[in-house]
Formats: structure tokens, C-alpha cells, sequence
């Protein structure tokens, strides 16, 4: 995004591309009606696009006088009350590639330009229509695949994240007018602000903006879902086992005709919430090559993951072996690497066994489930475990972060708070305590956009895809 | 399709699937406004979708009493003006593959059910919104992948045809009557109508119904793009050549971000015509196999040819070979295969020589173009060539039929009046004459649909696509 230039009129198909019943292209910009009017012929006599009114529909035909190109629908949206804030229209055309081809390059000749990824999503914050974190909810609304993460970017796209991030910049304001006024009759040495008051007021602060940070790494889960690592020595069976577990949710997603899900490499859905297989050792390749990735980058890997399933052959593997080689794999990852991880042992191809041994039945510590991944037998077994591991550390209700980049605006909020709260301790002065909590306001707007620049907001917005 | 029923209130998504800024949900039938009722909560205080008015858009959301899925636009039509010609809704909600199925999982709780392939499009004719081959236009323009074949669809779906179709019907019903009048006045052996008039108003019918019969050659071409073949002995390159030239195309193609043009194997559009190269030898194999498909059988497609690019090797053949090797071709063809057919010489791997020798250079008959496939050399030629060649035959403006369900019953409603014409030279009485016109009207009332069935209906909607 070179400039944020609003004063063109801008379109772009917002459907995706293919042949379907309907496309939907956007225009917006101070030009819409203009435009339309030049390549949109009304079925109804006497219809003049200037006069008609907002949140209106109009058939009619589209094209030169030479050629027309398709009978469409029109939909009005007069300034302020569109997408974008500007006036706009939407054609709603045949869903056909070359119509659309077609009308696009009618839209240019007549003066519009082609939208920029994310464009119309920026005028509509450049407007005011949306915060900033609201117009990323937007992007992750389109993107989300699961009910979690559904959730999440709804409730951030209709202003619950935004809504409690003004109620924290209003305490703060608060607490900054009362420092200011302390700082105006400082000369006096007087205290006007009850400082114990002002302490209250800052802890609760504090404590908010803390649980937000803290959120972040539920919502990330949420998010992006759940990392599951599986591990095993090679040729324990765990590229069979990946697959048989994600055969086993694919067969239940119900499918209803029209809407096909793209399909996410090794990432299932159970009960609304993703989770997501990270690659340990190529396990998506024929056979396993655990050797070859170097030890310490498999290690790197399986610490990202929040669950991780042991494989082993039972066949091969007696009970003090497994014993021992987790123990082995607990020094390797360390203290911090095991902390929040959830272990399930699974005792893999049962299908040669004729009985499980007694001593596997009484193995301690973890969870183990027995299964046959080639024969796909107990597999639902491990997907109940994965939602029981995640619904044990379930957070309770309220506002969740799951954004990197307001994660990293709230650690520099709570930074300036800490360093306020330094300050009350050691009696810095007022004035420099002022600094801080400029600071942490600071931050705080740049979450919702009140701070915010070209570059920063081109990064945003050129994720988001054309048309939206 | 098992029954027509339209008492159910129908949903579908109408835009492709996949991610993206809008997707649209599609619902028709009695209860569309009482189901988006149901899940539908206006932003505007006040709002009741009973009292909407028809071609008005509605911000709001969409969901439970406990969960919302969307904030989304929606569209209210009311019968009969709607495409369905029922009362009917659109729902604009987020592209996403999630809240597009759980919208449609809302729509189906609430009481509506998965529409048919076309089943919107079957509602529209059966309530008299589009005549059959109306309906039928509307397949075509969402399938048309070039200029020519989105003209003729776009003529066929607003009713030129259908108008060419119903002048012709009503001269026929008013010739009906006379020769009916006629009849009932036989007994008297009177001759009411002027016989050289019916016979004058009989030609001009014929006349316009052969010419429509006739143009289905030209209108084929333009909806399935012409028929090319590549011929030539094995390992002159053949297959390098056809990659030439689509490869060609394709890079002129303008590619306008965001319309992903279906790519059409072995088809180019050039001028706005498609040019469709059939598979004569497993042209699109690597390496030739024309000795493997037996001759007849390879003889036969190129017989569907319309242009037929006779390829040769100028390294290894020389001018009487090539000669030679032609006229065979154009004896097995036989004098019926050449028949309208375009020969265009092709002299491959120019690359090879330093000079094209003379004797090639005065090769007479056919037009021949040098060119090197490995280097795509002089391939620009061979398509102007392609294009002349059919802008020689173009038809003039007129009405173009390109459905073959169309030509059938033209070729059957041909059949009758010729019989009408016998039956006039012969002195056949009226009332048998009578009959043959019944069966030019009913075949005349097949093209629209005033004749059909559920069988037929059923074999021309299901080939549509969801949401249409």
C-alpha cells in the first residue's frame, strides 16, 4: 500500500472467482453513482441513480451502448451508511469469469480503479466506521475455520476487544488528568490526587490490561488451534496414526452440498476447536525421518506444541523401554519445555497383539491408549483425550486476545504501568510518572488505531484479500 | 430432480465457495421472509421483515437468541418480483466456508431445504418469470467463455429467441386457423382461405425455420468454439506445436487480479472467438500415438474439424511428399468430410534449416505458414490464420441458435411443414393438413416450454449449478 489515497473510486469482485449463479462486485469511492450511472440501465423508467435511495436494490442491464453485458442487480449505499463509509454499489452479476472480466474492465474505462487487498476494509477505518482491531476481527472472521476461532474474530469485529480497551484508555485518562492536576500545583507542594486512591486505580488497571495479555495464549490456541506434536522412534507408525486420526474427523464433518471446507492440511476441527499437527519429522512423508531432521530442531518443534502423543509399538517395546525413553525425552525438552503440556502415550499397532500385556495396562504417570493406527481401531480415543487435555485448561468467559500484534502492544502497556507503579514506590515526581502513563496510553491506542501509520496499517491490510 | 414441488421454501449458496469478502446465501418460497425472520435481527429498532419493502437491503445480524454467526446484508423480494418470481431474501454475509455453513445449517432449522441444482431457475419458468429457452440462456451465459459465446447466451436468456420462437408460433396458429376455418366448412366443399396466400405465408415460415435450423452450425462454433485439428506423421511435433499456441494465448490474455479465468484445456480465445483443439492422438501426451488409435477412428474426429492444420517436417519431407501425403488425406476424408473445412499447411522446425528452400515457398494450393514450435516461432501466424479463416464464413447478424435441444425440435418442426407443403401438392384434405400443423406448433412449443414434461425439465436443470 503506497498511499492511502480515498479520493479514487475503487472496485473489485468481492465473490470468489468461478462459475457460480452469482458475483458480487464492489465499488466505492465519491464516483460510485457516477460510474454506475454511465454503465447501468434501470428496467424501471425514470430511475436516476443520483435520486435513488439508500439501501435499494434496482435491476437492470449493465454495459455500453454498443454491448450489453448482463442483466444485474444494483445495490445503492449512500454515504455514511456503507462498508466503507463512502458512497458505494454493489453489482450483483451472473457468476460467470468473463462477465465479470467484462464489467470490471467497464468499471476501469468509466474511471474506477481496481481495490487494493484490504482497501475497502481501510476506508471503512480511515472513515471511522471501524477500529483498527476491529478491521483486523474483519480479516480473521474470513479466515476462521472453527467455532473458537469464529467466535473470537466475531466478537473482536463487533467491538467487544475494542469496547474494553476504551474503557481501559478512559481509566487511564482519568488517572492522567488527576496526575496533571497534581503536576499544575506542584510548585505549591501539594498533593491534590489521594495517592492511595490514585495506587487503587492503578492496580485495577494493571490487573485488567494483565489478564488481556495473559489471554493471548488461549486466544492463539483458539486462533490458530491447538499444536500437537506426535513422536515416536521410526517406524512406530506415526504417519498411519496422523492419518487415521484425521480420516476419522474428516468422515464426520458433515458436508452439505454447495459448501465445500477448505481443507487444511493436518488440521482437524473437534467440538468447534481446531487442532493442529505440527510437523515433527515430516511426518506427512512416507515413512519417518526423525534421524534426519537434526535432533535439537525437532526438539525446537515438539516445544511448540501443547500436546504431545507418544507413539510407540508395543510389539517391539517393553514397558521399562518406554519408561525410560520418556524419561530420556523429559531431560531433552527441560523444565520450561514441559511446563502447560499435556501427555497421552499411545501403544500402537495392537492389531498384532492376541491380548495387551498386564504390565502395559498399570503404566503410570500418563495416560495411555491402545490402538491399531493401520486397522484405525481405538482412534476415537485419542481425539476424545485431545478435547478432554484442551477443556482442562478451558479459560473462563470474557474478552480474549489473540492477536501478536495487540499481544505485543498490551506488554508494552503493562511495561509502563509496572514502570508507574515503580515510580509511586520510589516517589518519582510527578511529571515523569506522566511520561508513563503517556506511554501506556500510547500503546493502548496503537491497538485500536488511534495511533497508527501508513506503514503499520499497510502491513494490516495488504493480508486481507481483494474485494473486502 | 423427482418432483417439482415449489411449496418448499429453498436455500442455497449462490457464490462460489471458498474464502473471500462477501458470500451470498440465496432463500425462495413461501416462507422466506417467516425463516429470515427467525434468524434475522435488523440493526434498526423497529425493523419487521413482514412489512419490508421489496428491493430494499437490511443491515443486521444473523444467528441465535444464544449465538450470533454474522453481521450481513439482507435483500428482500417480494413476489413476483424477485428472479424466482416468489417472495424471496439474499443474505450477504462474510466469505467464509464456516459461517457459510452455519448459516445454512440456521436456514434448514428453521424449516427450509437445500435447493436442487437450478432449482431457482425451474421455479422461475414454472412461474412464467423465463420461458425454457430463456432458462436454458441462463446455463449458457454463466458457462460462456468467450465474447461470442456470451452474446449468443445473453440474446437466448432476455428473450430474442424466444421472440423469434413466438412470431413464428402465432403466424403458424393464424395459418391454423384459416385452413381449420376451412374445415369446418368442408362438408359445403368450400374453400374459404385463399390457397396461394397459405401457400405464401407456409414459405415464409419454412424459410425463417430452415434459416434457424441452419444457423445452429454457425451457433455450435460459437458456444463450443471451433473445432482445430492437429495432424501430421508421428514426431513432427505435434504436441510441441499445440503447446505453442495455447501457450501463445495465454500469456496475451489480460489478467485482471482477482478473476481467475477456469483454465479450458487445449481451448484459446482469440478475437473473442474459442478455438478448441480436438485430441486426434493423444495430442496432449507426450510423444505421438497416432498409429496406436486406429485410422478410422482418428479419421472420424477430424472430421469434426472445422480447421484442420496439416503439420510436416520440412528437415525430413519434401514438396511432393508433402503433396502426396495430402491427397491421400483428402481421399480417405472423402468428399463429404471436406466439406467446409479449413486447410492450413504448416511446415515445422524451421529451426533446423538455414533457408527455406524455394519449392516450399510456391507451394500452391494451400495456404502454408513456416514456423519452429521448439521456438515458438511465426506461432502468431498460425493464429491470424485461425481467425481469417473463420471470419470468412462469419454469419451475418440475426438470430443464432446454438442449443442442440433447440435444433432437434427445429428439425422435427421443419419435417412437419415440409409435410404441409406435400400435403398442399398433393390436395391432401385440410383436416389432415391440420394435424401436421399441430405437430410444427407442438414442436415450436418445446423450444419454450409451453410443451415439457418433468423428465425433460429435470435433464435441463440438473446440468445447473447450486444456488442458480
Amino acid at each position: 500500500m503506497t498511499k492511502l489515497n480515498t479520493n479514487d473510486t475503487i472496485c473489485a469482485l468481492a465473490t470468489p472467482p468461478g462459475s457460480s449463479a452469482i458475483a458480487v462486485l464492489r465499488v466505492s469511492g465519491k464516483d460510485s453513482f457516477k460510474v454506475s450511472g454511465k454503465i447501468f440501465t434501470a428496467k424501471k423508467k425514470g430511475f436516476n441513480i443520483r435520486e435513488a435511495e439508500t439501501h435499494t436494490l434496482h435491476y437492470g442491464s449493465i454495459g455500453t451502448k454498443d454491448q450489453i453485458i448482463d442483466d444485474i442487480l444494483l445495490s445503492i449505499f449512500r454515504k455514511p451508511h456503507s462498508y466503507t463509509g463512502e458512497d458505494a454499489v454493489e453489482i450483483s452479476c451472473h457468476g460467470s469469469a468473463f462477465i465479470v472480466q467484462q464489467i470490471l474492465t467497464l468499471l476501469l474505462d468509466a474511471g474506477c480503479r481496481m481495490a487494493q487487498p484490504g482497501e475497502f476494509t481501510l476506508r471503512a477505518f480511515l472513515n471511522g466506521k471501524l477500529d483498527l482491531s476491529q478491521a483486523e476481527g474483519v480479516g480473521d472472521l474470513i479466515a476462521a475455520n472453527s467455532k473458537a476461532s469464529h467466535k473470537l474474530a466475531l466478537d473482536q469485529m463487533r467491538g467487544g476487544f475494542s469496547k474494553m480497551i476504551s474503557g481501559l484508555r478512559e481509566q487511564l485518562m482519568q488517572f492522567a488528568s488527576l496526575i496533571e492536576l497534581e503536576l499544575d500545583f506542584s510548585e505549591e507542594d501539594v498533593e491534590f490526587a489521594d495517592r492511595n486512591a490514585l495506587k487503587k486505580l492503578l492496580e485495577e488497571i494493571r490487573s485488567e490490561v494483565q489478564q488481556l495479555h495473559d489471554s493471548f495464549a488461549e486466544g492463539n490456541v483458539m486462533k490458530s488451534g491447538v499444536p500437537v506434536a506426535i513422536i515416536g522412534k521410526p517406524n512406530v507408525g506415526k504417519s498411519t496414526l496422523l492419518n487415521a486420526i484425521l480420516n476419522e474427523e474428516r468422515a464426520i464433518v458433515s458436508d452439505i452440498p454447495g459448501t465445500t471446507r477448505d481443507a487444511i492440511e493436518d488440521t482437524i476441527v473437534i467440538n468447534g476447536l481446531a487442532f493442529r499437527f505440527i510437523d515433527t519429522a515430516g511426518l506427512r512423508e512416507t515413512g519417518d525421518r526423525i534421524e534426519t531432521l537434526g535432533i535439537e530442531r525437532t526438539y525446537e518443534k515438539i516445544r511448540q506444541a501443547r500436546i504431545i502423543l507418544y507413539l510407540f509399538d508395543i510389539t517391539s517395546t517393553d514397558c521399562m523401554e518406554v519408561k525410560e525413553s520418556l524419561e530420556e525425552f523429559k531431560r531433552q525438552l527441560g523444565e520450561e519445555g514441559m511446563k502447560d503440556k499435556h501427555f497421552i502415550l499411545i501403544a500402537n499397532k495392537i492389531d498384532r497383539l492376541v491380548k495387551i500385556p498386564r504390565h502395559f495396562r498399570n503404566m503410570v504417570e500418563f495416560e495411555c491408549i491402545f490402538v491399531s493406527a493401520k486397522r484405525k481401531e481405538n482412534i476415537s480415543m485419542i481425539t476424545e483425550s485431545l478435547v478432554k487435555a484442551i477443556s482442562m485448561d478451558q479459560a473462563e468467559e470474557g474478552v480474549i486476545v489473540s492477536n501478536a500484534r495487540h499481544h505485543e502492544a498490551l506488554s508494552a502497556v503493562l511495561e509502563a504501568l509496572n514502570d508507574i507503579d515503580e515510580g509511586f514506590k520510589k516517589d518519582i515526581p510527578s511529571d515523569l510518572i506522566a511520561i508513563d502513563i503517556r506511554k501506556a496510553l500510547y500503546h493502548l491506542g496503537e491497538i485500536t488505531g488511534e495511533i497508527s501509520n501508513d506503514d503499520l496499517l499497510g502491513n494490516i491490510f495488504s493480508r486481507f484479500c481483494i474485494g473486502k
